[in-house]
């Protein structure tokens, strides 16, 4: 049994990683932190664990780690890149659900996220883990940064048609839609059910964190920079993103279908969906899958894409065990082969 | 007063129209239609309404409308243009909420809404009740053509772009998310609150019968054909739309904050937000008002427009008695006077 | 006009007090208090209330309220008790929102409130809100102690069976549940949208704030102490009270629907439903009105009372406007004419 | 592997078994039918099940069960009682998820579901469903009649209650609040999400269907007919029952808390909470739990009970599942081993 550590176990990442981690064949949770609530049970915190998690929350200290064969940070952005170098060096995995790791120029990522980094050589080091780009690579990590939510949704959605360059990677818009458990389980006014329920907004349409992650992935993929418009919108529900994706074809085209089916035919958490569908977040609810649609509006020029995933499995939680899955050498859906949760 | 008639008063623009016009001043709301709850009273189907109408629901014949002053249709899309012209005929206005008249190319009209015209002869007089744009006219109208949900969020919010020609009209995107009562108060499995809660998708990507409306009324400010894609998204939430737009701009560009602010300084209706902000389907619920932002992220080539509204009311009730109120002289906002429902 | 003040203003019930002040035709809102954003423009935080008011919130001190003719306190509780004697003393009515003034026993207010209380003296002046029961004293009042929502729903159904002793007052049972707005705007985690939304749970069982202040204004009614359990729970919405009231009748009694209708014939803002019907809080979202159902299942000892409210309204701010209306001599409907925003 | 079919396999409670059975280790579903979507595929209407159904929907025709171990009905009722004895002819063990086995007395049944019963021969053999109860006689049984939603929740509340005789069976009150997923799939005004999101309401107060169940359930349990109260409410979210439940002490009383700890201790499928705790029905959500919690408010002698399913699973699908491991001799659990979804 792997032995797996949280940091940070409190937060719904790190909830939703119990959750999913609890159930694994392979997997047996040893040790989850959190300072706050150091010394209390876990499932005095989350009574849906009742019966499936005996442990309490222990200190976030190295010396309760040492034993991990593999340690989650689901963590606020900053705290992974103080521990993860320790951790390594105990010989100890590290999958990093915060943003620490993803942003490969450390300039980069100190203008967005307002500190400086603290381990910036590691960040060479740490693969982006995003299975479907980056697969063996992952395999042979020690350190796995994963991707954002809003990212995974966008990359997944954009990559076929960047990848056979068919269409005008200059003028990419990404209209973005999230519940609000993307927010994290904060207490902020923003997130109340009275402000959020019931109506929508967009938010950080001068710029959003998710944006330099997002065009380092595209770019990646296209070979060159890419002209990204990325509007990220709260959504009154809790769980599940839907990326709307626009990009001018160049010609017009390739059978976008056969595309994006070809592209994914081997991967199994993506799902393309049958020509003339619309993706729904409620039918990937739980579930580590990312359903997409394609569609070409009256035979123009534009492609829409629709691309759907559950932003606490598939945008953070699950894939972090697909990661692990794959580090270890485990079926690559260990753990994770669950319907997602209609109505 | 107004002696105002409403067929299809069981419908949730019938029932906001009740809800705006009991409280008109200048208005007395004489008949209310409805085939199937006739001789039933209003308040016992709408019990938000006790002691505010103690009309039965009459059948919706000629008869029982001929001592109105103005007859508005909350109708499904083909009852409005069996009626409207015996109407006409007895010096009554018309006010149509429903689609019949708003596409003024008859063959466009039939193609997307599968039926063959009844009054062709009519669609040229009547005039779209869109009153930013066409003010005079409808001070002068006998029939009106109440603009769409969609189409009054997004031709608002694209107007001051194309009126000054700072966009290229080729390449626009309209990503608009919109409450489930734009579905209607009609029995239908996507409707219930198991399917549309706690979910989100787009829908009729390939092509929504707000498309033409859209295109036709942006094709006249911009005095060209327009390139539009346009994709709706379900959201869950009960009222609200709200539209991001996106266009690329000529050059970088003239201010746009301040272009949308002197387009808008005398419209009572048009609320632009400070720069800087976003606008929130909350803070227009209830009210006839649409609030607007616009961005240009980053300083780059597009412009981002963020337009909300209520769609029952500025959407479709609201913005039909506001037209009431041009056609008979009224004080534009009479009757309309509210804030927001917040929260 | 009257000069209002609200202290407070940037809660539900300060905003809700916005919505209804600022269209009420004989009320002028002079100074709207905020400690945390003195300085700021209102609008800037509601901008709902744009076009609608255009203060800045002022520190919450004597000097800048010394203007008004009445004051409104949308607070926590403990701080109205503070303010009020200098306010009164310069001649300003004060309606208090909070439960300063509800329990007329200093002792145990300071159990339940958990503080020591700092105008004790005023308790007694203090007359409490419920117009439909103290009307002629609110009249004369100086100093109003505005019902809570919990108690403004319970007692308006509760009322009319033990005035007439037609049941039992030792086994009462108030079976209560609110929306979220009920906890106010504090950044709490319990509030968000991702913990209360979609989900459903009772709350302090063992003894809320609340029971105190609805068993004295039972036992005021029924001339003795009564027995009552109350319980209340919170509900995936943002605004309403549904109140489930059960008790056992002495007999199988009188026509408790007469009854119920003869109490409240003369009372604009209850409304007592028809014979079988059930009362939906979506009816009185927005209005000042309570809707009341009564019902004896199987024609047993045992009554159901269902009784609405919108907690920000007849349960809040729309009750406070409507004891300032009977303190100044107003119409007691005026500036609560509005229809519920149905869907 | 046990071959099992799903008569009704379109409304909830049928997929929310395909959700389940798809991933029991021990069950291969080898027909669903439907007769509205017969010949189509399975996923096509759900896509959440795509990669884990390969079936299309069969009629609801004998020939295609024929080669069933266990077949389920997730139909309205009335149609299981049409096709159960053929079934049993065959050997095929029957599971009914609908009312139409319930009630022992066929006259009684008839008086609730207005129809006449079409194999009342069969009420007597069939086994009422709730293993906490009859755990031996289901594993015997060859025809399950599976507790409704309401009736799971109250009695699993009252049970040891009136198993130790320690409150008087004559005034209870169930006050219960489902998720609107109860109402199931079915195309109804009420509910849409406009009619049912952001509100809430009591409903058949005058009878609910599921009150002679429970009243039949709790007699039996209690040794004599009971007084039951049963107010039934919608509440705005999809999943999820919350029973709160008062009954009178007899004496000030035992240990209530050990009293439910005892009687549950060996319940894998209901979770007795701490003592003060609450219970919400999200810590249960999409889990076959039952989570309780008692209460005695300030030491009077009225004991409170919060008792939480998940409406389709222990209420439902869940249950149905767990009596199919009970008749084969599966573990109980099988298949049914899932952490709550939760955010």
């Amino acid at each position: 049994m792997i032995r797996a550590g949280i940091v940070g176990g409190t937060g719904y990442t790190g909830v939703e990683l119990l959750r999913i981690l609890v159930l694994h064949p392979q997997v047996d949770v040893s040790v989850v932190t959190s300072r706050a609530d150091a010394g209390s049970r876990v499932d005095k915190l989350y009574p849906s664990l009742r019966g499936y998690c005996d442990l309490q929350f222990s200190p976030p200290e190295l010396e309760y780690l040492q034993d991990c064969d593999v340690v989650f940070f689901a963590t606020p952005n900053g705290t992974a890149m103080l521990m993860a170098e320790a951790l390594l060096e105990h010989g100890i995995k590290v999958i990093d659900l915060s943003a620490d790791f993803r942003i490969k120029d450390p300039a980069e990522w100190e203008k967005w996220y307002g500190m400086q980094h603290a381990s910036p050589e590691l960040i060479d080091e740490a693969v982006y883990g995003l299975p479907e780009v980056n697969r063996e690579q992952i395999k042979q990590a020690r350190l796995i940064a994963c991707p954002g939510c809003y990212p995974t949704a966008v990359q997944l959605g954009f990559l076929p048609l960047l990848e056979a360059s068919v269409v005008d990677a200059n003028g990419l818009v990404a209209d973005v839609k999230s519940g609000v458990s993307g927010a994290g389980r904060k207490a902020e006014i923003s997130s109340l059910m009275s402000e959020a329920g019931e109506s929508f907004k967009a938010y950080a349409v001068a710029g959003h964190r998710h944006l330099p992650e997002i065009r380092q992935g595209l770019a990646r993929v296209a070979g060159n920079a890419v002209g990204l418009t990325f509007v990220p919108h709260l959504t009154p529900m809790i769980r599940g993103i839907h990326a709307t994706l626009y990009a001018r074809l160049h010609g017009r085209a390739a059978d976008l279908q056969a595309l994006f089916e070809e592209r994914y035919r081997e991967e199994r958490f993506v799902d393309v969906l049958p020509a003339g569908s619309h993706a729904d977040t409620r039918n990937v609810r739980g579930s580590n899958r990312c359903q997409i649609a394609v569609h070409q509006p009256q035979g123009g020029d534009t492609v829409v894409v629709l691309s759907v995933i559950d932003n606490l499995v598939k945008g953070a939680s699950g894939q972090a065990v697909q990661n692990m899955n794959l580090m270890f050498g485990l079926a690559e859906a260990a753990g994770l082969e669950t319907v997602a949760l209609y109505p």
